[in-house]
């Protein structure tokens, strides 16, 4: 099972500061502890302070590396700046940033509030602008070389009913990640992106739909692999893309669902229900014509 | 009911001479029907003559128009150049090329034969490539205008299961349409493309899949707007893209499938089996937080 | 050059009320002029009434056509509520929702100040959000068919340089598109969206771009065609997607560029720059081996 | 400059037996040696049997590894069939499969023959669909996992120009990469493929195209980051792809091009060429409007 493993060779991260929004649960969470196992020290901010200081020490206890938390909230560029220069004081220096923080809606779009539509936007798509801006002036500034991760979802490409809010600004960044990947290549800052299928994050999905409707939509069902994703694996792959091993990657976003967004769209990918019985008849009936 | 009628101009194909491959059956009969009431004559061809003069003599009856009929098999580059210049002889011009003939097995792909495969490659993808090499060098050199309209899938960008063959032969004609309008666009040749989702011949599918089984796939089902396409609304399209009104869509791949291809991919549109109570439930609970 | 004239049988929208953001001006203004002669009755909005009045009494005038203005910002969901009661008090109903206003900046990113990125984002994606969401929820609790057709950019997709903010707000309008065109259509809702490349309104590229500098980005040199579009290829393309006759087109982009963005995305399109004469002696190189 | 060096964790390929077509020279044979460096063992086929047997002694000697040559046309399935038992007989096990042999031309597509264009698509579509469903057969009867890994282009997504026949056979790779993904998914095999930009090969460009011409299209002039790739990039890329580390990746295209596709397709992305002191008038100029 060395999906489960880390994959990069020791000290692949030596040395690297990288910031990550959102970084004190979830895949965030998972995403920052590998990077502190190769070597990175982390800075992590969001808005509730008391959670990411848990989080650093758990995570400064697991590995024995350097987390320094930050309460910030994302959608004030002013509490952005004063977050990203605390950092900069403290680090002397930051190589990456991820922009995984995020915010989402499960519900028909005819029931959402225009205020519900808006903070999803304001969370997502300028919490990331607003992080993206201040980083890469500074980079600019200071003539370093910097490294873009953002992390969307594989309904940022093909839309998805009710998560709308979600899927108009996660595009956002997509499109964000692409456009900078060019205009900002020249100044050594790459950009790409991560778009994750289903990593389950322990007994969310139970508690977003009860008893039955959970059984009933078990992500595990949509993916041709046939499971869920394990955190590691993303962690490997986001690893790779914030390390300079992935140098030459810029402007791309990597789905990494085990197929899933192909098994749906795929118009014929539903006859998988068709038993062999019945293609076996099916091939005697076109070799009589 | 709009959608059965034919949307443009009278005599918007006054005068041009379209051939189409495959053009005396199904889709490619309906578009040429059309095409005819627009003023259009026709170039018919595909394996079977006979299927092709009964055609072409229905079509001129019902239409008061003009259809050249000939036999080719467009795997075979003597042919086809062949063919060409009969008709070229016949009418003094071409206007316009559909490439539409296609050929394909539903089969899981570990069941198919290496010959089996090769075929669907040899019709669909070398055949394309055959009559759109005669008609460019023959625009080229004659330093006449053209057109280019190719029928891919929805499959030839997803990919699909148990269609292989025909998913990687569409899809490599949808690069040499995006390729040739570029390269070709200087000499005054544009190349678009559709992609059409379920638009069904009568009694195909049912010939197809036994009873039972054709209910279960019934394709309206994969549909948002519920129901399959109307052959008028491809002929509407069609004839768009053949006719000058078009002159600035170039390289462009054109779906028409009430969003079928959409609803599978979007990770979370499957809720749409979530009844309005346990919406209002999900509601109830968020305030509640 | 029929490519100038309209291309739709008479009366095609006949007694249909269509709404246009950016109604009064440039594209927005084209497209409204069309639907009007195809018997369309047109709502326009924007924020200064001056230009949408003097907008709307030329139009009328053209084209013996009802246009009806009405000032909004369509940042305030308020405001856009209001006049969207307004429209449906005056006409008794609204058949398609055409999201057109747009504002955008040319400016490297790292010179933009964070106000400047979230206006545009305020503007082109949360204005389409709340004019989208007051339609829809209307049309839903009406029981009433509706069709959305949103304007985006081919840089939506691809990103670019320069325009990031209204690279980032486009896609996401494109990612609700796709999203709304499978959750709505079982309403009867249809959502599609048109990318246009250069459609020149009178001297704007000249008054972006000083004298040599305009000469030197002509946006003309970009395209495979070697033109830039006339404002009627896009308002036939738009009067079909908002028309009865597109009803199975659902959940798509439709590029409308003459092969642009295509022309510098493939590897070797560049190579267009070599003389026949090059190519004819590296095909005598190519035979000697 | 880590981008030169392997970046998987030692014996990240330990046991693996992976068979690579084309495998003899150019990125194959970089990506080959990587992998036996990470204790790959190798099956290396193509037609040259001097050439690959010369590959695999050097390889052998270089990394310790073990290599196995084995001369085989790839467009006749049965020379296929035997030398994929040849391969297994000797290893007892083959776990991944790279489809990486290839042709190409440069020129324009009215000046191929039917029979270049049809050679290509032998050898790119027909070659790699043969050790596909030969592996892929063999997979589902031995109930054994296995990996695809094809090597497309960019241009297999956006076409090109000048390389029709190879952009339509690659494109043609990608809809079969993407198909089996979920086809054969259930049955453990993975299937992914990476789109490289440009990662010259010594002497290739310049023996392509004469002095003046080579220096005016060199190939890093139209990637952002301002280079070239470098094959340890790609190794590290194929390595993680055909290891377990990425086991939820499936169906996945990943470019790794410097982010030279986008530079080109991006509306605005030409505007680079504006120097600063452009940029502060036009500032000026906006600020007192």
């Amino acid at each position: 099972m060395k999906y489960q493993e880390g994959m990069l060779v020791n000290d692949a991260l030596k040395g690297n500061v990288i910031m990550i929004s959102g970084g004190g649960t979830g895949l965030g969470a998972a995403m920052g502890r590998y990077f502190l196992t190769l070597g990175a020290k982390l800075v992590i901010c969001s808005r509730n302070y008391e959670v990411l200081q848990k989080a650093a020490s758990e995570m400064e206890k697991e590995t024995g590396g350097e987390v320094f938390p930050i309460a910030c909230d994302l959608r004030d560029y002013d509490q952005v700046e004063k977050m990203y220069e605390q950092a900069l004081a403290h680090y002397g220096r930051i190589d990456a940033v991820v922009n995984n923080a995020a915010a989402n809606f499960i519900s028909p779009t005819d029931r959402l509030s225009p205020n519900a539509f808006h903070t999803i936007v304001d969370i997502v798509l300028k919490g990331t602008a607003n992080l993206t801006l201040i980083a890469g002036k500074n980079w600019i500034k200071e003539k370093a070389a910097g490294t873009f991760l953002n992390i969307v979802t594989t309904y940022a490409f093909t839309g998805s009913a009710y998560v709308v809010p979600s899927a108009a600004a996660k595009a956002g960044v997509l499109a964000m990640t692409r456009s900078l990947a060019v205009e900002w290549a020249p100044h050594n800052i790459r950009s790409n992106a991560i778009a994750p299928g289903p990593f389950p994050t322990a007994g969310a999905w139970e508690r977003l739909l009860p008893g039955e409707l959970a059984e009933k939509f078990e992500p595990s069902r949509r993916v041709p692999l046939g499971r869920v994703g394990v955190h590691q694996e993303l962690a490997n792959l986001a690893a790779y893309l914030v390390s300079p091993f992935s140098s030459y990657i810029n402007g791309e976003i990597i789905t990494i669902d085990g197929g899933e967004w192909l098994q749906g769209a795929g118009q014929f990918n539903g006859l998988r229900a068709i038993k062999p019985e019945w293609w076996d008849a099916m091939e005697e009936k076109r070799k009589k014509k």
